[in-house]
């Protein structure tokens, strides 16, 4: 991954600021012949969209995808060309404030000190370039990635809010986009209990950070390498790269730290089909680097978003020690909304090892 | 990171199995002018060896590296001429061995199975291209990276091993590369609980995981990038490529998701020199991506290797069902030497960024 | 260069067909704080868009650049901020006409054929990606690349059409732009005889190939590297990336081939100033990959497009044998409009490298 | 191409001196299961090998190729795992002599001046990076390449020396490999020619340029793309690579400037086999970027060598004027030995094409 392109063969490389007048992605090395349409990309879009319940933000953007080159229309459907897929998404709701103050003072938890400090210049509306809605473009990008691979099935969950976790023995995904879910949980019996804690954080205007599993189910054993480019380590860099992530794993993750290695290694049968079982899956679906064809489970960890309304102490551009407050529109939980975004990034990355592996291998 | 390369500026490639004549890496994109010895790559090395305690693998390698270009000669010093430098280091200790039934069974939690899926060809000898000897030209390379960044310092320590788990009060860098700690554990009270608990893991001819985490003082503010090419990114995807990690996480990591904004964002005030000043370091040094001066901290898990004598249920690459159980040298606890290959990633991931910033800004 | 990105640290993306709804660019890794206008931009459009003299295409497009991201305004200029800077030209006269026969016939000359060996299936519509309009795209992104190097003069002039070479004799790079000049030569004797001549083949429904030269000037010394990512193995590469380049050549270039040692070699005094001279410069700026200081020169070959009204031999995509001719609006010499291209081409490499050295060496 | 890899999935990295221990590659993202013998590559480094003829330098290295990783050993043959790949060549005639001034003068048409003005240390013992020696690991790499790509054949040959052309009429590839051809000429009657003019060369310690060819046949139709990422322009950006190489062109080349588009384009027929045919190869076998199946032709410029024995003036690292003549042993005319080079680059390029095509389009 370098600078804001991602990916080896399918590269994705994303553009745009939370206020400018649109942002984007160009898609380069897709695979010829991928059919898809216009509202497959919409619908996973609409699924990260703002503004959905009063637990994300308000912002309202239609976020309607616009589809500039690398396809030919074959009647309702689309078809990649196998040249490079510009997409465009336009800004609408740029609501025009004073910035005032806030144009200079570092906002603690912020990337603000640092892009002052890296860059000299900064785009201080609406958090820049680490705004949230950049995701927009890899939840579009990767609702192409999921195509390129037959028979995957990417989704995600989300299974911690703060101090609360799921119950695992509820896990249902059909629950995980139920209309009555707004936090694309699991576990029905998590709804109330996230919504209690999530409206106590939201009236203090506080914020709070969350856990999200990913897993991909229908992933061809043999993608990935063994130490670099391993299949795991492409993922933590996809999920390490959404913004407000620090923490990934994989399969056990810091869990395995606590095994011995008679408990964390996965024995194997043969299945009925002739086919090789694994007994369990510690690891994750990836032994070695490479996928052993049992589903990819990652989670990764979003801290809370540091625009919070309570003063914190900082200091300005100008040296000067100030407090510091966010007005504005903003996710208590912005883990929330990386739900989608999580999986797009999963997507992404297999996508790019299924078309490696096929160029090494012809497999 | 693509196929055997990682870093962008500051590149480095490796090669080598566990048991052909030697592995090494090539690093390319060097500065110039860069001053070294070779025992300061050496001296990294010779921590990472194996035998040195009842705790590691007993193979016996003297590890000697060999530098062949990229370098002049300057009295008792080696100087970078900005041409790629490769290292070798010879393999002595193969011990010749009947592999016998080891070369067509699947041992569990290795990565047997997926070598034969992927390549359909595998060096079985001693891990091939997963062995653990593979980190030695990783080591290598991190010895010459850390003079790239002036005034960096990195160091690790490992903070658990299985479910014990060292007393950060304790903390003292100075013990971990102590004589009589065989753990590069940073608290001297866990020395012998350490011992006991391996001792017990190794005579059961078991294995167990542990916790790395590498701290990085005196790395620049300004380097990484918002969202992608993230410097903790970077430290995550060159971490992740270490064999047998499962999990990394940077600053609070996962502890992130169970705070408050309040309480994660780093506050900030200006120091007496007139320099900003950070009152807490939750974010690791790394905010949006960026580093913020403050120390660098990222921690990684380490599962239990696969390589217990205790038999494992699997299969053969013919499709028959076995019971594997894996004799030889092998390291308990495989975290414990990871401590150097993981000062080794982060140095080359910073060193990465620092040319990396260096060549977009001209700072 | 990889896909549809060409450049390391300065790395443009650029994506877009003939007759989709708009073709652009993504500019990745520009330093912060280069002040530029749209009007820098859309200058260097303005001489590459069509319709402007009877010798070039009649395709009228206003080329008209929009800038999405990346930058802010500060007064009337706009200033990077160091973020990925999206540009977009939209397609607005795309002809509707019925492609007929020719969306299946294979014209000679063309990458018809190709395209649909390799990707099966094909945007037959004026090029597709192969169109010339994409250049459009690498002039903008080249108009940025000369503000990256400080004090750089990119030009270019075209020195031959078809049989007709220019006199370097009256080599005046004044004359290049001159209203009266259709052809960017810069011979003013050469206008009537390139215009005769191109008339004959425009109304003989023929075309014609071209060369062009581009010349850098304030390159500072030091730039590229010496046999791999040599700075002219990088701009003969964004050369031949060019549509219907089929060679390229550095300083005296094939010419060297024929010359001895003794002629070849330029040879060094120092200056007045104290500073190195060179008394010749048959290398084109650049010995053993690494810029000189001298002005950097470079020529291409420019074949002539395949698109003419005589029909040739062919077969279409279900194997007939046909006759094709390709009735529209083409360019006779597609070389005249490369010339704007070569220049951006060169800077855009120039820059590339200019980032990567100080990335290297902190120059 | 970057630093001192070139590939994308195929991927060489090379390293070393003229006069360190040894020099050597490592190949990333071979395929496995390609079966070669470590002849094959030694066959291809002893055409290259100097000491051959009184037409090229008399330094005398046996050129032993050592295969240090990525392969295991079946029979009397190896077979590539998928692993990196190390090849390494000991350097074994260093002569030692007194450099004395050489080690700060300039040579003219060398560059030690730029080397100097980039890096500021510089390895002056016979060219360091920059000496021919270099080029026997592409030789090796490419040796491994033609075995990627099934039924490839490339070959290489000398077109001219200096003013001399060869008569394409006596083209006979047996002979470029006869013993009694110093010149890997393809014309039979050229021999006596080039060797009574180079003699003159050589006696009057001057040196001369030479053109290259290279033919591609049985490349499969479908590698390349559109604009970037082209076949030609990777075939370029190779050979330009190569050491005094300063024309690339690919087809009629520059030749294709002088065509009119009825005499450039190649037409097409339906075969007998009931394939298309092309009836010429005005296009050298690429078209848009892409191969069409016809031999790909490409030929290359290289300079003297700058390595003479008549006094040129110049300049030291002291800002002296000097005069310089360079002893030692030396290729009067370089491009000689670039044939194989030639050859290997070519390889590689198409190599990688193929995988990256397999990995895109599955075909």
């Amino acid at each position: 991954m370098s600078h804001n392109t991602f990916g080896h063969l399918f590269r994705v490389t994303t553009w745009g600021e939370s206020h400018g007048p649109a942002l984007g992605c160009v898609i380069d090395g897709c695979p010829p012949g991928i059919r898809f349409t216009r509202e497959d990309i919409q619908a996973d879009l609409d699924r990260r969209r703002p503004g959905q319940s009063r637990f994300v933000t308000q912002r309202r953007e239609p976020d309607e995808v616009k589809i500039l080159s690398g396809v030919i229309e074959d009647g309702d459907a689309l078809v990649t060309t196998g040249t490079p897929i510009s997409m465009l998404i336009e800004n609408v709701d740029q609501r025009s404030k004073d910035y005032g103050d806030i144009a200079r003072q570092y906002r603690p938890g912020h990337a603000d000190y640092t892009y002052d400090v890296k860059y000299g210049v900064r785009d201080f509306r609406g958090g820049g370039r680490s705004s949230a809605r950049e995701t927009a473009a890899r939840v579009a990008a990767g609702a192409l990635a999921r195509k390129v691979v037959p028979g995957m099935v990417v989704r995600g969950a989300l299974v911690a809010i703060g101090e609360n976790e799921i119950d695992r023995a509820n896990w249902d995904w059909d629950f995980v986009h139920d209309g009555e879910n707004p936090f694309f949980t699991p576990d029905r019996s998590s709804v109330s209990v996230f919504a209690d804690y999530l409206d106590g954080i939201r009236k203090a205007g506080s914020s709070v950070g969350a856990v999200v599993e990913i897993v991909a189910e229908g992933v061809p054993a043999g993608l990935g390498a063994p130490i670099y480019a391993k299949l795991d380590q492409d993922i933590a860099a996809n999920l390490m790269s959404i913004n407000a992530v620090k923490g990934v794993e994989i399969g056990e993750g810091f869990g395995a730290a606590r095994l011995s290695g008679e408990e964390n290694a996965d024995e194997m049968r043969m299945g009925n089909d002739g086919r090789p079982v694994f007994l369990s899956n510690h690891a994750g679906g990836i032994l070695g680097g490479i996928s052993t064809g049992q589903p990819v489970v990652a989670r990764f960890a979003v801290k809370p978003t540091s625009s919070i309304l309570n003063p914190r102490r900082s200091i300005d551009a100008d040296g000067r020690e100030v407090e510091v407050l966010t007005k504005g529109r903003h996710d208590p939980c912005v883990g929330i909304r990386a739900v989608p975004v999580g999986e797009a990034m999963v997507a992404c990355a297999i996508a790019d090892h299924y078309l490696r592996h096929r160029g090494q291998t012809g497999r």
